[in-house]
């Protein structure tokens, strides 16, 4: 098989975890698969690069940034193909431009455009274990570009699917995906299969294993990607498409505490309202996550939404330019609880489960919004574990 | 002007320094001078990186090594860059690569090939400053390659002879070249000018300011030369071609102490004896330098050399399966004591007055070697800063 393997900064943290990495790898080399091994910077490397360049500015330029931050994986990748070559292994380590991974040019969070797989190619017939710098390509221009935040994800997952792989491990230091998070729910399993779909509701809905990005790209390329625990053996969890698996009712409870609410009251119904609102947040970058919208007495209506906390004080400044003071209501006191499942497509009665739970459980439901597969709740913030909790034993995540 | 300036480990040593280097590179720019800035790692880090991979085995992959290595001087060039940016000025860092240095295959201890300028001359002409990650470049696989011991000198200095500069300043934690070593003697004066012939007898002497092969290039390329503190405004010392100065009769005087030297006794005296001791110890990449042959009595020669003394035991080995270990006479109690100067060429007696003067202060010259514009001397290690002492005096170097 040829399989993509990616180590994260955790995994690849001291000399010693990295000495590991190699004994994993070697194991898999020994058993007979061609191997491509994607590595991140040793955790804490590029955060304290970043705070080098801000001590001379706070806004450093992304072409100089990219250049900086990519020193981070060219020195784990050097070191992985080193013990692996101490160890008698043939192992060679490559730069983004040395494996072709062409971006354009959006410095710090650039996409990637193709990859150029001939070396990559060439040196795994030689017999060679590939090791490839995460988190950076290079543009048109011949200069450095990293991926954001997840870029070595990134770049294992396209890698896996230039390559056309038969495998995309990522190696982090969680066993794989898991019912609901272990530290609310104790009884919270891992899941051995999940559907692109479900996981990209998840990701987004808080679970932190991989990004959405990545997920995004193994699903539009058809990649096999297995999250899995670099620290022991167990077999991880495999995010796939769906025609394989039965079709399980709910996957997941996901609780996303990073959540504000904002309500305007009293705003005049008319058509184009709600676009001049938005229209407004996305100008300043604001993410919105739920919106509902009721008619209200006299011809008005209120508007609420959600907003990630971390941008709510930008909202409120937005929103005083739109709307009066008066009519804004703000709520940062609250978390969103979201039930994941391909399951719900064809399973009617889902969601009217959730809501009894909660319901019975005496907590009080302020926004509800729902797609094919998800439906998510905002309920006051000291429900939320409470709420996760008692979902999770609804729709029997433990069995 | 077009000038070149390289900065050393020291003076990238700290965020602090880095934005001193900013601040003077920033003066000449004010000028209005065209500039290329090549820089070192912070001073340590290419150690560090070193012991990382002596961590795995002693002897790491060259190819694999300079990816690793090559990460340092990433970090201070982008952060140079954009330190420069942050002060309002526009600049850019390029890689060995993207500064189009291509250097044959030897890695850890590459040649420079050749440098395809256009990418530099380009950002140049745009107004920006260009700030070059010194000690790499590529080969023509696109795999990364260092230049070795000196090699931030190296690259300044080849970038200064591609670039045709007005002026290539190497900037060190020392003022320029002094008569001799200032920690011997206190009256030892720094030079304004040398000729890069006696720059090179006094850096192969011992004296540690340049390297060689950077000066050996600069000679090549006719690149004029100035070695300067990072820390002061000192004016330094010009290290040029000869035709500019006028011919000082003595330069300086070079202490070198790490010396040792063998003598075989009573050598069958026929030819290609000579050849067949140095061939052995070529063999083994050991350096001689002085050589010395007396004829002995009998028919039998003496011969006498000197090594660098980390290389002692090595050469005691090797000479063990040459001659029977009996007729070896080794000794590393010595140091070697050289003046050097241009003048020599068209002076007689210069060398004469350096033997009297030893003679004066009782000190027995064990070995002589002579070039057109030096001449060495080996004593007694105990005599080595006394006769450094009394040939500045003598040679009045502290006019």
């Amino acid at each position: 098989m040829l399989i993509v393997q990616k180590y994260g900064g955790t995994s690849m943290g001291t000399l010693e975890r990295i000495d590991e990495v190699a004994k994993r790898v070697i194991k898999y080399k020994n058993e007979g698969h061609s191997l491509v091994i994607v590595v991140s910077a040793m955790s804490g490397v590029t955060n304290k690069l970043i705070e080098y360049a801000e001590f001379f500015t706070k806004r450093p330029q992304g072409r100089e940034m990219d250049q900086l931050l990519s020193a981070g994986e060219r020195v784990t990748s050097a070191l992985l193909s080193i013990a692996l070559v101490s160890k008698g292994y043939e192992a060679i380590t490559l730069s983004g431009r040395q494996a072709g991974i062409l971006t354009d040019n959006l410095h710090t969070k650039a996409r990637i455009h193709s990859i150029d797989t001939r070396r990559m190619k060439n040196e795994l017939d030689a017999g060679k274990i590939v090791v490839v710098a995460g988190f950076q390509g290079v543009n048109e221009n011949g200069d450095v570009t990293t991926l954001g935040r997840g870029g070595s994800d990134l770049s294992a997952v396209a890698i896996a699917g230039a390559m056309d792989a038969d495998l995309c491990e990522i190696y982090t230091d969680v066993d794989g995906v898991y019912t609901t998070d272990p530290r609310i729910e104790p009884k919270a399993k891992k899941l051995d299969k999940i559907s692109y779909d479900e996981m990209l509701e998840l990701a987004s809905l808080g679970a932190k294993v991989l990004q959405n990005r990545s997920v995004e790209l193994a699903k539009k390329l058809n990649v096999n990607l297995v999250t899995r625990n670099s620290f022991n053996e167990n077999e991880g969890t495999l995010i796939t498409g769906e025609n394989n698996m039965e079709a399980v009712l709910v996957s997941g409870i996901a609780l996303d505490k990073n959540q504000a609410r904002v309500t305007i009251r009293g705003v005049v119904d008319k058509p184009g309202i709600a676009a001049e609102i938005f229209s407004a947040l996305a100008k300043k970058d604001i993410n919105v996550d739920m919106i509902i919208q009721n008619v209200g007495v006299d011809g008005t209506a209120n508007i609420g939404f959600t907003i990630p906390q971390n941008e709510f004080e930008l909202a409120k400044e937005v929103m005083s330019q739109t709307a009066p003071a008066s009519k804004i209501v703000c709520n940062s006191e609250i978390v969103k609880v979201s039930i994941v499942g391909v399951g719900m497509k064809s399973h009617s009665g889902v969601a009217a489960l959730a809501f009894s739970t909660l319901a019975k459980e005496g907590i009080n439901i302020q926004m509800i919004s729902t797609s094919e597969i998800k439906v998510s709740m905002i309920v006051h913030e000291k429900y939320g574990e409470l709420a996760v909790r008692a979902l999770h034993d609804a729709y029997k995540l433990d069995k």
